[in-house]
Protein backbone atom coordinates (compact mmCIF):
# COMPACT_ATOMS: atom_id res chain seq x y z
CA UNK A 1 0.00 0.00 0.00
CA UNK A 2 1.31 3.26 -1.26
CA UNK A 3 0.58 5.28 1.67
CA UNK A 4 2.74 3.05 3.87
CA UNK A 5 5.23 4.49 2.17
CA UNK A 6 4.16 8.20 2.02
CA UNK A 7 3.40 8.24 6.24
CA UNK A 8 6.90 6.42 6.64
CA UNK A 9 8.27 9.93 4.81
CA UNK A 10 6.01 12.03 6.91
CA UNK A 11 6.50 10.40 10.00
CA UNK A 12 10.51 10.31 10.32
CA UNK A 13 10.78 13.82 11.57
CA UNK A 14 8.22 12.98 14.32
CA UNK A 15 9.65 13.70 18.00
CA UNK A 16 10.08 10.60 19.95
CA UNK A 17 7.23 9.99 23.33
CA UNK A 18 9.64 10.38 26.37
CA UNK A 19 8.96 8.06 29.43
CA UNK A 20 7.27 10.70 32.08
CA UNK A 21 6.07 12.65 29.80
CA UNK A 22 2.10 13.66 28.78
CA UNK A 23 1.02 14.28 25.38
CA UNK A 24 -2.76 16.32 25.75
CA UNK A 25 -3.92 14.97 22.08
CA UNK A 26 -6.98 15.78 20.24
CA UNK A 27 -8.78 12.60 18.48
CA UNK A 28 -11.03 14.73 16.43
CA UNK A 29 -14.65 14.94 15.89
CA UNK A 30 -15.00 10.66 15.42
CA UNK A 31 -13.10 9.31 12.33
CA UNK A 32 -10.36 7.76 13.03
CA UNK A 33 -8.93 8.38 9.11
CA UNK A 34 -9.34 12.44 11.02
CA UNK A 35 -6.92 11.76 13.89
CA UNK A 36 -3.21 13.21 13.17
CA UNK A 37 0.27 11.55 11.91
CA UNK A 38 1.46 12.79 15.56
CA UNK A 39 -1.23 11.21 17.52
CA UNK A 40 -1.51 7.83 15.22
CA UNK A 41 2.54 8.15 16.47
CA UNK A 42 1.33 8.45 20.06
CA UNK A 43 -1.03 6.03 20.11
CA UNK A 44 1.71 3.65 19.15
CA UNK A 45 4.21 4.71 21.37
CA UNK A 46 1.52 5.75 25.00
CA UNK A 47 2.18 3.41 27.81
CA UNK A 48 -1.34 4.90 29.36
CA UNK A 49 -3.99 6.85 27.60
CA UNK A 50 -6.77 8.53 29.39
CA UNK A 51 -9.14 9.28 27.29
CA UNK A 52 -12.85 10.32 27.32
CA UNK A 53 -16.25 9.59 26.12
CA UNK A 54 -15.87 10.89 22.81
CA UNK A 55 -13.07 9.08 21.60
CA UNK A 56 -14.07 6.67 18.87
CA UNK A 57 -13.52 3.05 19.91
CA UNK A 58 -12.00 2.27 16.56
CA UNK A 59 -9.19 5.26 17.76
CA UNK A 60 -8.16 3.08 21.01
CA UNK A 61 -7.96 -0.40 19.27
CA UNK A 62 -4.78 0.80 17.39
CA UNK A 63 -3.54 1.52 20.59
CA UNK A 64 -0.40 -0.98 21.17
CA UNK A 65 0.63 -1.69 23.89
CA UNK A 66 -0.98 1.16 26.53
CA UNK A 67 -3.40 1.02 29.73
CA UNK A 68 -6.26 2.30 29.16
CA UNK A 69 -8.42 4.92 31.65
CA UNK A 70 -11.86 5.99 30.93
CA UNK A 71 -12.40 9.50 32.29
CA UNK A 72 -15.96 10.75 31.02
CA UNK A 73 -19.73 10.78 31.50
CA UNK A 74 -21.19 7.81 30.02
CA UNK A 75 -24.83 5.94 30.19
CA UNK A 76 -26.12 9.20 32.22
CA UNK A 77 -23.58 9.00 35.05
CA UNK A 78 -21.77 12.04 36.32
CA UNK A 79 -18.08 12.60 34.50
CA UNK A 80 -14.58 11.96 36.43
CA UNK A 81 -14.24 15.22 38.09
CA UNK A 82 -11.60 17.05 36.63
CA UNK A 83 -9.34 17.19 39.85
CA UNK A 84 -9.22 13.48 40.09
CA UNK A 85 -8.50 13.23 35.87
CA UNK A 86 -5.78 15.77 36.38
CA UNK A 87 -4.36 13.97 39.63
CA UNK A 88 -4.42 10.59 37.71
CA UNK A 89 -3.07 11.94 34.65
CA UNK A 90 0.25 13.23 37.35
CA UNK A 91 0.38 9.86 39.11
CA UNK A 92 1.24 7.90 35.38
CA UNK A 93 3.69 10.55 34.74
CA UNK A 94 5.57 10.46 37.64
CA UNK A 95 5.38 6.60 37.59
CA UNK A 96 7.63 6.97 34.58
CA UNK A 97 4.83 6.59 31.58
CA UNK A 98 4.14 8.15 28.33
CA UNK A 99 0.76 9.53 28.95
CA UNK A 100 -1.71 10.27 26.32
CA UNK A 101 -4.79 12.78 26.94
CA UNK A 102 -6.88 11.89 24.50
CA UNK A 103 -10.09 13.78 23.94
CA UNK A 104 -12.02 14.24 21.38
CA UNK A 105 -12.28 16.92 18.82
CA UNK A 106 -9.24 19.39 20.28
CA UNK A 107 -8.33 19.60 23.80
CA UNK A 108 -7.82 23.48 23.79
CA UNK A 109 -11.04 23.92 22.14
CA UNK A 110 -14.21 23.88 25.16
CA UNK A 111 -11.86 21.01 26.47
CA UNK A 112 -10.33 22.03 29.42
CA UNK A 113 -6.84 21.56 27.76
CA UNK A 114 -5.31 24.94 28.64
CA UNK A 115 -6.42 24.10 32.64
CA UNK A 116 -4.88 20.57 32.44
CA UNK A 117 -1.72 22.02 30.52
CA UNK A 118 -1.12 24.50 33.65
CA UNK A 119 -1.91 22.16 36.19
CA UNK A 120 1.38 19.98 34.34
CA UNK A 121 3.41 22.98 34.03
CA UNK A 122 2.56 23.78 38.07
CA UNK A 123 3.58 20.05 38.74
CA UNK A 124 7.23 20.44 36.40
CA UNK A 125 5.79 17.52 33.80
CA UNK A 126 7.02 18.27 30.71
CA UNK A 127 4.16 17.98 28.29
CA UNK A 128 3.08 18.92 24.34
CA UNK A 129 -0.10 19.96 22.47
CA UNK A 130 -1.33 17.80 19.95
CA UNK A 131 -4.18 19.66 18.22
CA UNK A 132 -7.17 17.82 16.86
CA UNK A 133 -9.75 18.84 14.82
CA UNK A 134 -13.08 20.40 16.36
CA UNK A 135 -16.25 18.93 15.83
CA UNK A 136 -17.38 22.65 15.25
CA UNK A 137 -15.40 22.94 11.93
CA UNK A 138 -14.87 19.28 10.84
CA UNK A 139 -18.27 17.45 12.25
CA UNK A 140 -20.08 20.70 10.17
CA UNK A 141 -18.02 20.26 7.08
CA UNK A 142 -18.85 16.30 7.07
CA UNK A 143 -22.20 17.40 7.11
CA UNK A 144 -21.85 19.68 4.30
CA UNK A 145 -21.81 22.71 5.85
CA UNK A 146 -18.67 25.42 5.30
CA UNK A 147 -17.95 27.09 8.35
CA UNK A 148 -17.32 29.90 5.77
CA UNK A 149 -18.42 30.98 2.25
CA UNK A 150 -17.67 34.08 0.55
CA UNK A 151 -20.79 36.53 0.62
CA UNK A 152 -22.37 34.66 3.49
CA UNK A 153 -19.79 35.29 6.57
CA UNK A 154 -16.36 36.79 7.42
CA UNK A 155 -16.03 35.83 11.01
CA UNK A 156 -17.19 32.30 12.44
CA UNK A 157 -18.65 32.05 16.42
CA UNK A 158 -17.91 28.74 18.19
CA UNK A 159 -19.47 28.88 21.61
CA UNK A 160 -20.29 26.66 24.52
CA UNK A 161 -23.98 26.18 25.39
CA UNK A 162 -23.95 24.31 28.61
CA UNK A 163 -24.38 27.12 30.67
CA UNK A 164 -27.32 28.48 29.14
CA UNK A 165 -29.78 29.95 31.39
CA UNK A 166 -27.62 30.12 33.95
CA UNK A 167 -25.55 33.11 36.17
CA UNK A 168 -22.11 32.23 34.06
CA UNK A 169 -23.57 32.20 30.59
CA UNK A 170 -22.80 33.50 27.27
CA UNK A 171 -24.19 37.35 26.02
CA UNK A 172 -25.89 35.19 23.36
CA UNK A 173 -27.29 38.99 22.40
CA UNK A 174 -24.60 40.34 21.75
CA UNK A 175 -23.31 37.65 19.28
CA UNK A 176 -26.51 37.44 17.55
CA UNK A 177 -25.82 41.04 17.02
CA UNK A 178 -22.25 40.35 14.50
CA UNK A 179 -24.45 38.91 12.03
CA UNK A 180 -21.87 36.21 12.08
CA UNK A 181 -23.13 32.28 11.73
CA UNK A 182 -22.22 30.62 15.92
CA UNK A 183 -21.63 27.06 16.29
CA UNK A 184 -22.87 25.61 19.38
CA UNK A 185 -21.20 23.12 21.34
CA UNK A 186 -22.79 21.33 24.51
CA UNK A 187 -26.10 23.59 23.98
CA UNK A 188 -28.88 20.63 22.92
CA UNK A 189 -30.51 20.11 26.23
CA UNK A 190 -30.18 24.13 26.69
CA UNK A 191 -31.20 24.93 23.18
CA UNK A 192 -34.73 26.66 23.41
CA UNK A 193 -33.28 28.91 25.97
CA UNK A 194 -29.95 29.56 23.28
CA UNK A 195 -32.84 30.11 20.54
CA UNK A 196 -34.67 32.59 22.22
CA UNK A 197 -31.68 34.47 23.58
CA UNK A 198 -30.36 34.77 20.23
CA UNK A 199 -33.82 35.37 18.61
CA UNK A 200 -33.99 38.23 21.45
CA UNK A 201 -30.58 39.82 20.75
CA UNK A 202 -31.47 40.49 16.93
CA UNK A 203 -31.67 37.32 14.74
CA UNK A 204 -34.67 36.97 12.92
CA UNK A 205 -36.57 33.19 13.84
CA UNK A 206 -36.45 32.63 10.05
CA UNK A 207 -32.44 32.38 10.39
CA UNK A 208 -31.53 29.03 9.11
CA UNK A 209 -30.61 26.16 11.27
CA UNK A 210 -29.31 23.05 12.04
CA UNK A 211 -28.36 20.02 14.38
CA UNK A 212 -25.33 17.88 13.77
CA UNK A 213 -25.51 14.74 16.38
CA UNK A 214 -22.47 12.19 16.49
CA UNK A 215 -20.73 14.04 13.36
CA UNK A 216 -18.21 12.15 12.01
CA UNK A 217 -19.40 8.67 12.75
CA UNK A 218 -21.61 6.04 11.22
CA UNK A 219 -24.68 7.36 13.94
CA UNK A 220 -24.57 10.53 12.35
CA UNK A 221 -27.75 12.67 12.01
CA UNK A 222 -28.46 15.90 10.80
CA UNK A 223 -31.70 18.15 10.99
CA UNK A 224 -32.30 21.13 9.47
CA UNK A 225 -34.76 24.31 10.29
CA UNK A 226 -35.07 27.70 11.10
CA UNK A 227 -33.91 29.08 14.67
CA UNK A 228 -37.40 29.56 15.28
CA UNK A 229 -38.60 25.45 14.18
CA UNK A 230 -35.05 23.83 15.11
CA UNK A 231 -35.96 23.57 18.58
CA UNK A 232 -39.41 21.07 18.03
CA UNK A 233 -37.61 19.59 15.13
CA UNK A 234 -34.41 18.75 17.64
CA UNK A 235 -37.55 16.99 19.66
CA UNK A 236 -39.68 14.91 17.28
CA UNK A 237 -36.50 13.54 16.16
CA UNK A 238 -35.66 12.46 19.53
CA UNK A 239 -31.88 14.05 18.81
CA UNK A 240 -29.02 13.38 21.78
CA UNK A 241 -25.71 14.53 22.67
CA UNK A 242 -22.92 14.93 21.33
CA UNK A 243 -24.26 17.58 19.45
CA UNK A 244 -23.67 21.13 17.23
CA UNK A 245 -26.09 23.80 16.76
CA UNK A 246 -24.90 26.11 13.94
CA UNK A 247 -27.29 28.96 13.00
CA UNK A 248 -26.78 30.78 10.23
CA UNK A 249 -26.09 31.57 6.50
CA UNK A 250 -23.75 28.82 6.30
CA UNK A 251 -26.31 26.02 6.76
CA UNK A 252 -28.44 26.76 3.41
CA UNK A 253 -25.47 25.60 1.62
CA UNK A 254 -25.74 22.17 2.55
CA UNK A 255 -28.87 21.54 0.54
CA UNK A 256 -27.53 22.44 -2.53
CA UNK A 257 -24.11 20.92 -1.62
CA UNK A 258 -26.37 18.06 0.02
CA UNK A 259 -28.63 17.31 -3.19
CA UNK A 260 -26.32 17.50 -5.84
CA UNK A 261 -24.11 15.46 -4.36
CA UNK A 262 -26.94 12.29 -3.16
CA UNK A 263 -27.82 13.06 -7.16
CA UNK A 264 -24.66 11.73 -8.27
CA UNK A 265 -24.37 8.53 -5.57
CA UNK A 266 -21.13 9.31 -4.16
CA UNK A 267 -19.67 9.71 -0.38
CA UNK B 1 8.61 1.13 14.09
CA UNK B 2 5.55 0.49 15.97
CA UNK B 3 3.75 3.50 14.52
CA UNK B 4 3.62 1.41 11.05
CA UNK B 5 0.90 -0.89 12.96
CA UNK B 6 -1.02 1.38 14.52
CA UNK B 7 -1.44 3.28 11.22
CA UNK B 8 -2.38 0.40 9.35
CA UNK B 9 -4.73 -0.19 11.73
CA UNK B 10 -6.74 2.45 11.28
CA UNK B 11 -5.82 3.05 7.53
CA UNK B 12 -7.49 0.06 6.75
CA UNK B 13 -10.80 1.42 7.01
CA UNK B 14 -10.01 4.67 4.45
CA UNK B 15 -11.75 4.76 1.48
CA UNK B 16 -10.22 4.43 -1.47
CA UNK B 17 -9.34 8.01 -3.80
CA UNK B 18 -11.17 6.84 -7.57
CA UNK B 19 -10.21 8.52 -10.90
CA UNK B 20 -12.11 11.59 -12.10
CA UNK B 21 -12.87 12.14 -8.48
CA UNK B 22 -11.62 15.26 -6.29
CA UNK B 23 -10.81 15.11 -2.58
CA UNK B 24 -11.30 19.01 -1.04
CA UNK B 25 -8.37 18.90 1.56
CA UNK B 26 -6.86 20.69 4.28
CA UNK B 27 -3.18 20.51 5.19
CA UNK B 28 -3.29 21.98 9.18
CA UNK B 29 -1.55 25.35 9.44
CA UNK B 30 2.29 23.61 8.70
CA UNK B 31 3.55 21.07 10.65
CA UNK B 32 3.47 17.67 8.18
CA UNK B 33 3.05 15.37 11.84
CA UNK B 34 -0.35 17.69 12.00
CA UNK B 35 -2.12 16.65 8.90
CA UNK B 36 -4.84 14.05 9.29
CA UNK B 37 -4.55 10.52 7.97
CA UNK B 38 -6.99 10.39 5.54
CA UNK B 39 -4.97 13.57 3.98
CA UNK B 40 -1.57 11.45 4.14
CA UNK B 41 -3.36 8.56 2.38
CA UNK B 42 -4.73 10.88 -0.42
CA UNK B 43 -1.43 12.27 -1.21
CA UNK B 44 -0.01 8.85 -1.65
CA UNK B 45 -3.01 7.98 -4.33
CA UNK B 46 -3.68 11.02 -5.94
CA UNK B 47 -2.93 11.49 -9.74
CA UNK B 48 -2.92 15.24 -9.37
CA UNK B 49 -2.38 18.06 -6.22
CA UNK B 50 -3.61 21.29 -6.75
CA UNK B 51 -1.40 23.34 -3.80
CA UNK B 52 -1.30 26.81 -2.29
CA UNK B 53 1.09 28.97 -0.73
CA UNK B 54 0.63 27.65 2.25
CA UNK B 55 1.11 24.06 1.93
CA UNK B 56 4.37 23.09 3.86
CA UNK B 57 7.00 21.71 1.31
CA UNK B 58 7.39 18.93 3.45
CA UNK B 59 4.15 17.48 2.90
CA UNK B 60 3.99 17.70 -1.31
CA UNK B 61 7.45 16.04 -1.04
CA UNK B 62 5.75 12.85 0.41
CA UNK B 63 3.24 12.90 -2.68
CA UNK B 64 4.19 9.41 -4.23
CA UNK B 65 3.24 9.73 -7.88
CA UNK B 66 1.55 13.40 -8.36
CA UNK B 67 1.85 15.70 -10.78
CA UNK B 68 2.35 19.12 -8.53
CA UNK B 69 0.22 22.33 -9.39
CA UNK B 70 0.62 25.47 -7.58
CA UNK B 71 -2.26 27.89 -7.52
CA UNK B 72 -1.48 30.50 -4.61
CA UNK B 73 0.30 33.51 -4.20
CA UNK B 74 4.65 33.52 -4.07
CA UNK B 75 6.73 36.54 -4.04
CA UNK B 76 4.29 39.28 -4.44
CA UNK B 77 2.74 37.90 -7.47
CA UNK B 78 -0.74 37.95 -7.39
CA UNK B 79 -2.01 34.65 -6.55
CA UNK B 80 -4.15 32.87 -9.86
CA UNK B 81 -7.69 33.69 -10.57
CA UNK B 82 -9.89 31.39 -8.36
CA UNK B 83 -11.63 30.81 -11.82
CA UNK B 84 -8.61 29.68 -13.44
CA UNK B 85 -8.01 27.26 -9.90
CA UNK B 86 -11.61 25.86 -10.20
CA UNK B 87 -11.39 25.29 -14.17
CA UNK B 88 -7.91 23.46 -13.42
CA UNK B 89 -9.20 21.04 -11.23
CA UNK B 90 -12.42 20.66 -12.99
CA UNK B 91 -10.01 19.74 -16.50
CA UNK B 92 -7.53 17.29 -14.38
CA UNK B 93 -10.81 15.73 -13.27
CA UNK B 94 -12.29 15.41 -15.95
CA UNK B 95 -9.33 13.76 -17.36
CA UNK B 96 -9.69 10.93 -15.21
CA UNK B 97 -7.39 11.80 -12.74
CA UNK B 98 -7.77 11.58 -8.77
CA UNK B 99 -7.31 15.18 -8.15
CA UNK B 100 -6.17 16.89 -4.25
CA UNK B 101 -6.93 19.93 -4.20
CA UNK B 102 -4.51 20.53 -0.82
CA UNK B 103 -4.91 24.00 1.10
CA UNK B 104 -2.79 25.22 3.87
CA UNK B 105 -5.22 25.30 7.23
CA UNK B 106 -8.87 23.86 6.49
CA UNK B 107 -10.73 24.66 3.27
CA UNK B 108 -13.71 25.52 4.99
CA UNK B 109 -12.23 28.35 7.35
CA UNK B 110 -11.19 31.20 5.18
CA UNK B 111 -9.99 28.98 2.01
CA UNK B 112 -12.64 28.91 -0.38
CA UNK B 113 -13.25 25.31 0.06
CA UNK B 114 -17.36 26.28 0.12
CA UNK B 115 -17.03 27.74 -3.61
CA UNK B 116 -14.79 25.22 -4.84
CA UNK B 117 -17.24 22.23 -3.41
CA UNK B 118 -19.94 24.03 -5.07
CA UNK B 119 -18.44 24.31 -8.34
CA UNK B 120 -17.77 20.72 -8.55
CA UNK B 121 -21.62 19.77 -7.63
CA UNK B 122 -22.60 22.25 -10.42
CA UNK B 123 -19.75 20.23 -12.76
CA UNK B 124 -20.99 16.44 -11.95
CA UNK B 125 -17.77 16.05 -10.43
CA UNK B 126 -17.73 14.00 -7.47
CA UNK B 127 -15.74 15.38 -4.63
CA UNK B 128 -15.33 14.43 -0.64
CA UNK B 129 -13.82 17.08 2.08
CA UNK B 130 -11.00 16.21 4.33
CA UNK B 131 -10.92 18.68 6.97
CA UNK B 132 -7.63 20.00 8.05
CA UNK B 133 -6.54 21.79 11.48
CA UNK B 134 -7.20 25.40 11.15
CA UNK B 135 -4.27 27.76 11.93
CA UNK B 136 -6.57 29.86 14.46
CA UNK B 137 -7.17 27.28 16.56
CA UNK B 138 -3.83 24.99 15.93
CA UNK B 139 -1.38 27.65 15.22
CA UNK B 140 -2.62 29.23 18.69
CA UNK B 141 -1.79 25.84 20.40
CA UNK B 142 1.69 25.88 18.91
CA UNK B 143 2.18 29.00 20.80
CA UNK B 144 1.02 28.29 23.74
CA UNK B 145 -2.16 30.19 23.49
CA UNK B 146 -5.41 27.69 24.35
CA UNK B 147 -8.45 29.00 22.34
CA UNK B 148 -10.85 28.43 25.13
CA UNK B 149 -9.93 28.38 28.77
CA UNK B 150 -12.36 28.31 32.14
CA UNK B 151 -13.21 31.32 33.74
CA UNK B 152 -11.87 33.44 30.63
CA UNK B 153 -13.92 32.98 27.54
CA UNK B 154 -17.33 30.64 26.53
CA UNK B 155 -16.84 31.39 22.96
CA UNK B 156 -13.63 32.40 20.57
CA UNK B 157 -14.37 33.95 16.95
CA UNK B 158 -12.44 33.72 13.99
CA UNK B 159 -12.75 36.13 12.00
CA UNK B 160 -10.81 37.64 8.22
CA UNK B 161 -8.82 40.80 8.19
CA UNK B 162 -8.66 41.02 4.44
CA UNK B 163 -11.60 43.22 4.08
CA UNK B 164 -10.77 45.52 7.24
CA UNK B 165 -11.47 49.10 6.12
CA UNK B 166 -13.20 48.86 3.23
CA UNK B 167 -16.76 48.50 2.42
CA UNK B 168 -17.55 45.05 2.58
CA UNK B 169 -15.30 44.84 6.30
CA UNK B 170 -16.75 42.92 9.12
CA UNK B 171 -18.47 44.79 11.98
CA UNK B 172 -15.74 44.70 14.58
CA UNK B 173 -17.53 46.82 17.09
CA UNK B 174 -19.62 44.01 17.09
CA UNK B 175 -17.43 41.93 17.60
CA UNK B 176 -15.80 43.44 20.25
CA UNK B 177 -18.96 44.03 22.38
CA UNK B 178 -19.22 40.14 22.98
CA UNK B 179 -16.19 40.58 25.07
CA UNK B 180 -15.13 37.41 23.78
CA UNK B 181 -11.39 36.48 22.08
CA UNK B 182 -11.14 36.85 18.61
CA UNK B 183 -8.44 35.26 16.25
CA UNK B 184 -8.05 37.06 12.80
CA UNK B 185 -6.75 36.14 9.76
CA UNK B 186 -5.00 37.79 7.03
CA UNK B 187 -5.27 40.78 9.36
CA UNK B 188 -1.35 41.68 9.45
CA UNK B 189 -1.42 44.60 6.82
CA UNK B 190 -4.61 45.86 8.32
CA UNK B 191 -3.66 45.22 11.55
CA UNK B 192 -4.08 49.53 12.68
CA UNK B 193 -7.14 49.47 11.24
CA UNK B 194 -8.88 46.55 13.26
CA UNK B 195 -6.97 47.42 16.40
CA UNK B 196 -8.59 50.74 16.20
CA UNK B 197 -11.92 49.22 15.19
CA UNK B 198 -11.96 46.94 18.11
CA UNK B 199 -10.92 49.66 20.32
CA UNK B 200 -13.48 52.18 19.43
CA UNK B 201 -16.09 48.93 19.69
CA UNK B 202 -15.44 49.30 23.39
CA UNK B 203 -12.21 46.80 23.96
CA UNK B 204 -9.85 48.28 26.46
CA UNK B 205 -6.60 49.57 25.11
CA UNK B 206 -5.07 46.87 27.59
CA UNK B 207 -6.44 43.49 26.31
CA UNK B 208 -3.71 41.72 25.77
CA UNK B 209 -2.80 40.76 21.94
CA UNK B 210 -0.51 38.24 20.47
CA UNK B 211 0.84 38.37 16.89
CA UNK B 212 1.79 34.37 15.75
CA UNK B 213 3.11 34.54 12.21
CA UNK B 214 4.27 30.87 10.20
CA UNK B 215 2.72 28.91 12.52
CA UNK B 216 3.38 25.50 13.60
CA UNK B 217 6.54 25.86 11.22
CA UNK B 218 10.42 26.48 12.07
CA UNK B 219 9.52 30.20 11.23
CA UNK B 220 7.15 31.03 13.82
CA UNK B 221 7.74 33.74 15.68
CA UNK B 222 5.59 35.10 18.34
CA UNK B 223 4.82 38.71 19.53
CA UNK B 224 3.11 39.51 22.74
CA UNK B 225 1.70 43.00 23.97
CA UNK B 226 -1.72 44.67 24.18
CA UNK B 227 -4.23 46.23 21.99
CA UNK B 228 -3.21 49.45 21.67
CA UNK B 229 0.92 48.34 21.32
CA UNK B 230 0.46 45.53 19.06
CA UNK B 231 0.45 47.33 15.68
CA UNK B 232 3.76 49.18 16.63
CA UNK B 233 5.65 46.00 17.93
CA UNK B 234 4.72 44.50 14.74
CA UNK B 235 6.02 47.17 12.77
CA UNK B 236 9.45 46.80 14.65
CA UNK B 237 9.54 42.74 14.41
CA UNK B 238 9.42 43.21 10.95
CA UNK B 239 6.62 40.52 11.10
CA UNK B 240 5.53 39.09 7.87
CA UNK B 241 2.41 36.94 6.60
CA UNK B 242 1.34 34.35 7.08
CA UNK B 243 -0.23 35.67 10.59
CA UNK B 244 -2.56 35.53 12.83
CA UNK B 245 -3.83 38.13 15.23
CA UNK B 246 -5.55 37.08 18.45
CA UNK B 247 -7.15 39.61 20.84
CA UNK B 248 -8.01 38.39 24.49
CA UNK B 249 -7.60 37.54 27.96
CA UNK B 250 -6.63 33.51 26.17
CA UNK B 251 -3.45 35.42 25.43
CA UNK B 252 -2.07 36.09 28.72
CA UNK B 253 -2.07 32.22 29.12
CA UNK B 254 0.94 32.04 26.82
CA UNK B 255 3.43 33.47 29.55
CA UNK B 256 2.34 31.40 32.27
CA UNK B 257 2.60 27.97 30.05
CA UNK B 258 5.75 28.95 28.14
CA UNK B 259 7.77 30.59 31.13
CA UNK B 260 7.25 26.70 33.18
CA UNK B 261 8.09 25.00 29.62
CA UNK B 262 11.27 26.62 28.78
CA UNK B 263 11.83 26.15 32.76
CA UNK B 264 12.00 22.72 32.10
CA UNK B 265 13.90 23.11 28.46
CA UNK B 266 10.91 20.76 26.68
CA UNK B 267 9.81 21.17 23.45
Amino acid sequence: MKMDKVIGKLAARLPAFEPGHVWLAGAGPGDAGQITLEVAAALGQADAIVYDALVDPSILEAAEKAELHFAGKRGGKASAHQDDITALIIRLANEGKRVLRLKGGDPFVFGRGGEEAFALVQNGIPFRILPGLTAGLAGLAGAHIPATMRGINKAIILATGHAAGTEEDLDWAALAATGQPIVVYMGLKNLETIGAALMAGGLAGSTPAAIVTSAATERERVVTGTLETISGLARSAGLEAPALIVVGGIVAMRAELTALHRMMRTG
